[in-house]
């Protein structure tokens, strides 16, 4: 299979090397020429347009988009639109509102899939999850380059029409959101606690047979690990919590659909909060963004 | 090494197959002559009293205690009490409150270890998540029967003196109702929400390389397999959540250190609200919005 | 002074009432002719349709619309579209959305003013409170009219440009709601606790010369005096809480502004939770409750 | 009717004139001697000690507590206990934990009555709100004395047996800091939100016929007026709540009772999250305990 791959950043470019580790071919445009050159020299076929991808794909194109969610989505569809028929298929794997991915699917001459992508740029070797909406032929289509992007077959999911995978992504990433705040609660109270606990070891020992064991509490073992100071786990990272647009859109369909969220609210709401101030829980959230995403860490300021 | 157990029931009974798998012998006790009887099968001496058991250990005892928190472990370490030492080492593998172990460690003649035990039956086979709290010396005595009871050497570890370890599973359970309930509130948003979705497939997509990927969502998926109907997942399940003892032993201690835990507040407040049928603070409000806008008041229906 | 009043339900007839009792003139219409019937008789000029109504005004109209929010704003706006210039005042006094008000304002020939009306119809005797946005030349036009309709001249205040009084009033209902909520938990508490507490002693000496006394409060003593049966407080009364839109938009907005509103959030979800049997938050954590520690699942009665 | 009157502190002396001015007589004693030379120049009988104000007193002893919660209570009651009789009646007007209330009822020779106390010096003038438990002879026997220090006869209650008095009390304050921060969240948003909003107009607007008008709203209408900056309302208020322990005391009750009180327990995180930080909801309700309380109003340092 042949696959177009628009926007070569960290996520864009882990979907190349990716997809063409399992054999496909690959031919990649992005707007800085230098990404491209490093694509190219991954193995795929550079494109210097959209034009130029898009003559370069022929008919029945697939074409996976990887630029950030909002105007770089449309202007990159408006480009491609020309170039586009109902045999084609284009794949929006970023994050975008489910909204705006059922008007973009009424809009695009392609069948297009609206591809919800968690795991972040640490996923790069084991693969993403995949939540995928829209036309079931067009991700029956695309069925070889998900098992290749996913973690394999069961990294991804036909979860019904248009909008619907990032529909599920947006509730994804609120409860992401609630589960940093959860974990960031209990160590926050083993810190100020009455034992003087290694938190290091603490968390070592919970990942490895306890209940609340999961991806996010491995995330935080390594940032215990990694920022370890003499006085404190931690010390050095700022209290800000930077994001928050998806777990906003999640809180704005719950109140839509009238469904009580508090957990994911008041995670939400912490972060709003960390915008002025100090506590633990919200510097383990920080250090957390980057353990799965490689967000820049905050750091303290000086006064 | 050899080691008693008090206390053979779903638990007690892992300890006693998973420490005789690797090697070590097993002297049993339990009040249920049955329980005796299956566990001396599988492979353990079986001890008829708490007297028999103390007599066929010998010096430097080394005993495990199983039995439910609260009373039963008073009263067995009651009848244990004439017959330890110093130089023995007890374990309370149960779910005590920290203080009371602090308490007991004091009035013990053995060294007392409080270990926190997660992970549950489901983990019979991986072997558990142990958090230990007492002397240094004893844990390490033990490291050979933590080693077997817990998933390996990283599934224990020494969180420091008395308490220590039922102070850590306090908090481990606190976290665990937050997560349980954060993955609650996007599932039934999910569930309520714009699309149909097939909540197993959303869960088998996201525990295959999703950020919120863990061992709970995997029992979601679980849940999701084994409770399906037709028209609807759990619908045959009822809304009222058991238990919440740890989650309120987490609780009062937050308040005591002043950290705010409002995600593990809350979802320990949705199970008290969920064994609560009409609730008097909605009660109010209704009849409220009478008082000040004459709106109709709901009745409530004879049943 | 003459003023239009449009819309007589139970809130608009307190309008004409008021304003009438202050000397003014009111010229009155609604759909229903028995309500306009009955204003006549209590000394309004009856009008029979909106161009009617408008003709009597002549020029320099003043106008209340008190019909309900939504649709009926937009259509009586659009029948008396052709009747007004920039002369002509024209209140909305109902439960608008801001952003309805401020479309609104910028549609109207006429100065537009959105006043948010608080009190409710138990307020008749004593006056409204009214939040009142738009340009200040029309809101000083129209003080004697606001002197009868609220309290007195203390019991209206002008807040600002367009869209600011009904912005004011949504976030007056947002604290409304965490305002009864929050009572109700504390009644809750006594009336589930540890006395055998009269709810009714219990709110009259708090009205009187406590913290928290205030109209609520006044509202709930005399709900518990009003609906005191043998066994309980408010037996009779359903949990149900109804309505819920100006709570959602104060949520909505504090989401955009990234304002944390816990309380307020809350108190919209427990209305949210009131109308919800069975939650499935509730019933996955019960089952998942099974998954790890074997706790039997409570089963959904056959009702 | 004679009263004793034990702590001439701000509320004690409150209760001194209050009585006096009711045409009782009063016997006064403070650890201070300028604070009974004071009393006694207001009309009070001085009392060098508690030994002197009992012989003062003679049979039938009624004696009024005010003095600081906790050891300051015990250390009194010690000093009187062998002065007093079953046909005397004790009073303690402070802020006491009902389980301690009950403990020292028992223990007390005479009756004791606690009497939860609200208002605040602020109340000097109008009187408090007193919710009494205790023996109901005694209560009945303080009657006059409990006219005369309430705002009257509907300002106290009879709640039920010892101990219901400071529990009434004790849910009354958590209710409190629910609606400080209630009326702060609406107030916040209102400041950071859409509009230039002068909050003062607001608040009295507000307290003029709407709903949500309450005494409490009453004080932040005052806090903006005297705290108004040529920028912002309260930009000169530090956002640091103090205090607690009653909010603390009642989430720990509906722990027992398995009430949800999400509201309340919110309201006090908020208390201990601003023991870092720079909310202005907290900044306000810093500001509103000055205003029924009289607590100094910390203020922002320089940094």
């Amino acid at each position: 299979m042949e696959l177009g791959v628009i926007g070569l950043g960290r996520m864009g470019r882990i979907v190349v090397d990716r997809t063409l580790a399992a054999g496909h071919d690959v031919v990649a445009f992005d707007l800085d020429d230098e990404a491209v050159e490093s694509a190219a020299e991954a193995g795929a076929t550079p494109a210097d347009s959209i034009v130029d991808l898009a003559a370069e794909l022929g008919d029945d194109k697939r074409i996976w988009l990887m630029v950030p969610a909002g105007k770089a989505v449309d202007a990159t569809l408006d480009d491609l639109d020309p170039h586009l028929t109902e045999d084609d298929v284009v794949v929006d794997g970023g994050n975008s509102h489910f909204e705006r991915s059922l008007d973009r699917a009424e809009a695009c001459p392609a069948a297009y899939l609206d591809c919800g992508t968690s795991g972040g740029p640490a996923s790069a070797e084991e693969g993403f999850s995949l939540m995928v909406g829209g036309p079931q032929w067009a991700y029956d289509e695309l069925v070889p380059v998900f098992d290749a992007v996913a973690t394999g077959p069961d990294g991804h999911g036909y979860m019904g029409p248009s909008g619907a995978g990032h529909y599920v992504k947006m509730v994804h990433n609120g409860v992401e959101y609630a589960l940093m705040q959860a974990y960031g609660e209990g160590f926050e109270l083993l810190a100020d606690g009455r034992y003087d606990l290694d938190l290091e070891t603490v968390a070592r020992t919970w990942n490895n047979g306890a209940v609340i064991r999961s991806w996010l509490l491995e995330l935080c073992e390594e940032a215990f690990v990694e920022e370890a100071t003499e006085d404190d786990a931690l010390s050095d990272v700022d209290d800000y919590i930077a994001g928050g647009s998806t777990g906003t859109w999640t809180v704005q369909e719950s109140l839509e659909q009238e469904v009580p969220v508090p957990l994911i609210y008041q995670a939400l709401a912490e972060r709003f909060d960390s915008r002025n101030e100090g506590r633990f829980s919200r510097r383990l959230a920080n250090r957390l963004r980057y353990g799965f995403g490689r967000h820049e860490v905050a750091r303290r300021r000086e006064d």
